[in-house]
């Protein structure tokens, strides 16, 4: 069957008045876009439709001009509102007929539950002339198949769970084996991504036959550097990463938080933390993963001076005098943090999340950050500006993070 | 502007490789659909296309066929993947010129960040001849309007923040209004929004000149009721507490840690929290909003057993005997933190996120929370199923807020 076409390029059809209500976002376009792309089959287009036979029967049209294989996704219920097969008869030009393979199907899940079989059911196996069947074991409607001129439509069930079980047999019995695209990776931190590909723009003006892309998780920039030709895209990525420089925290595309983790459990430290501005959301990002137990600890969010004072046994003398937001404070927390929580490594954060708070000394967006370690502290100190509030907050938390991360990486416990 | 068009029909153009890649759903799609809905347009297609210039074009041909209104989202920022104004220029014929407008916008965000602005994010300025302007609070991307044959095309970044809050400057210069409209709204929590439309299925049905939306944004569910007739949205909206029940706990639209920020500051009451599972989330949520120094003093996020007993003053013999999951243990979690923390009220929560952990007696999912107040201490406790580790944590931190909201409602500090 396999040898038979070639399908190089895709198009997702997806039905459903939901869809164009916004009542649910079209979450199985995504996951049939990974899957195709791990069959290196390129994706052309995803079209959305509402359940109305000749929406979807242009659509359908549009798809098999576009590409090789068409993916339809919902419509094959057993209500009035299910017109998908019907759709499908009439852009190809195919009479319904009642498929008895089809047939069997729905009478073998239907009699389960009710007898005798609703004729509503039987609807399911009345389908395009010549359709193959796509069995369906987590619900009533069978997929199925259909050779187009170019190569194949494939009809599956809306609902995730059935649509996400019957693409296993779509991958098994239609697509080419897996593609010959390689991927290399860059999660950045710290630059944005209009700086990020002002560096890169020499060297992708250099390598167009590398697809570059970029990917914003606030605060963290994913990279991407794409082509059929691995040795060219590990060199590029290696001079971007050079070019990029510090900012660059992984080259497998991990997010901070697992890079973090990873380090620490490798070394087998354990770590706290003591919040003030970012109030939770170190800790939050550090537990965020399963396995966080085996290196975090605990942590202390310190938000009022008292508590400072009184659980991280900051000294009062100097929350008076250079206030909490300053370099003797942050250094403070951090070793209280390590002593109070008996911990190999603590992070603290201290600053002015805004919108209120700043004076003439100490703007909006300032904080203070260190780094307990045994044998010292290290201290970093940063202007987070233009954001709001929980921007502030949040781009704390990951410098935060990446102070932990290079102190971890060059600890030598 | 709004009375020389009748925009009665959309089309939902989005843009960009991730898309097509799957990495990540179509949820601008989604917004953007629900939000034309509100508006009385008709939304007839979604067309998804990746990152090049001819395919971007082509789908803004056909969406102008299509529809009224053409809606795209994406591709506007300064990298070399961002086309979408050129495409905009080819598919209307159009040439690009350096908007001035828009040029002053770029010009002033990025000032604050960088000198001199760099040419890549000036990009963003050229715009197709006669475009009108779209002002971007939250990004650099300015977003712009073209007035086409039928009707409009109108472009907004992808950054899913920029785009919803330019999408209230579309709403305001170009969409139909919608009359005077009154409005209501309930806040909840603790239930699906399928179950919430199935009790509410009754009084919908009685009343369809009342137009229902749902908005979920886990765990909370908002479900606004809006029609012409003032006093019917109020009547309905009672009722629908009523049939709702407890999970309402705001009548405002307000979200659950605002509702507990105002409750805490109303009555004058300190709080603070001891978190095992939530790792630092009850923390961070109530910090997000400006001003939690007033009511919010700090918190342990005590992951470890050593920090509960340590710093919480848990009784070891608990841990060892019933274990950390468990109802004595996240009282004394509560009681500690109030006393550790200087605190009129403080919440606490220990559980098993997952996906380990789970025993025979204790099943994945479940949390321990207890509420210290001065002369008592709340317990309650809940099985969060069926999600992953960080839905569990999301859920049990806002199961932490509203067991804290209710008992600062009945106490009499």
């Amino acid at each position: 069957m396999k040898s038979q076409m070639t399908l190089r390029t895709a198009c997702i059809v997806s039905t459903g008045d939901e869809l164009l209500r916004g009542t649910i976002a079209d979450t199985n376009a995504a996951f049939l876009a990974a899957r195709l792309r791990q069959h290196g089959v390129s994706l052309r287009r995803i079209i959305v439709v509402g359940d109305d036979i000749q929406d979807i029967a242009s659509a359908l049209r549009e798809a098999t001009d576009l590409a090789d294989i068409v993916v339809v996704g919902g419509g094959l219920g057993p209500t009035t509102d299910d017109v998908t097969a019907q759709a499908a008869g009439l852009a190809f030009g195919r009479p319904l007929v009642r498929n008895a393979t089809a047939e069997q199907m729905v009478r073998s899940v239907m009699a389960r539950f009710v007898r005798p079989v609703p004729e509503c059911n039987l609807k399911q196996a009345d389908l395009p002339e010549d359709s193959e069947i796509l069995p369906n074991e987590r619900g009533t409607a069978p997929g199925f198949a259909m050779r187009t001129q170019r190569g194949l439509a494939v009809f599956l069930p809306g609902v995730p769970s059935e649509l996400e079980s019957m693409w296993a047999v779509v991958e098994r019995e239609y697509l080419p084996s897996r593609g010959v695209f390689h991927r290399a990776d860059l999660s950045c931190f710290g630059m944005g991504e209009s700086a990020i590909a002002e560096k890169l723009a020499g060297l992708t003006a250099q390598h167009p036959e590398i697809r570059v892309s970029y990917r914003a998780v606030f605060p963290e920039i994913y990279v991407g550097f794409e082509a059929a030709d691995a040795t060219l895209v590990t060199h590029v990525a290696q001079r971007a990463h050079r070019a990029i420089g510090e900012a660059v925290f992984d080259v497998r595309g991990l997010s901070l938080p697992k890079v973090v983790a990873e380090a620490l459990k490798t070394r087998g430290l354990t770590c706290g933390v003591a919040e003030s501005c970012t109030g939770g959301q170190v800790a939050r990002l550090l537990t965020q993963e399963a396995g966080a137990s085996s290196f975090f600890r605990g942590g202390v969010v310190a938000y009022s001076n008292e508590i400072k004072s009184r659980l991280l046994r900051v000294s009062t003398t100097d929350l008076e005098s250079v206030g909490a937001v300053s370099e003797p404070v942050a250094r403070s927390m951090a070793r209280g943090a390590m002593l109070a929580l008996g911990v190999d490594i603590a992070v603290a954060t201290t600053g002015i999340a805004g919108p209120d708070g700043a004076t003439a000394d100490k703007p909006l967006g300032l904080v203070h950050f260190a780094v307990a370690l045994r044998d010292r502290t290290i201290h970093h100190c940063q202007i987070f500006n233009g954001f709001a509030r929980t921007r502030v907050q949040r781009a704390a938390a990951y410098r935060a993070l990446r102070l932990l991360l290079d102190a971890v990486r060059e600890s030598t416990c």
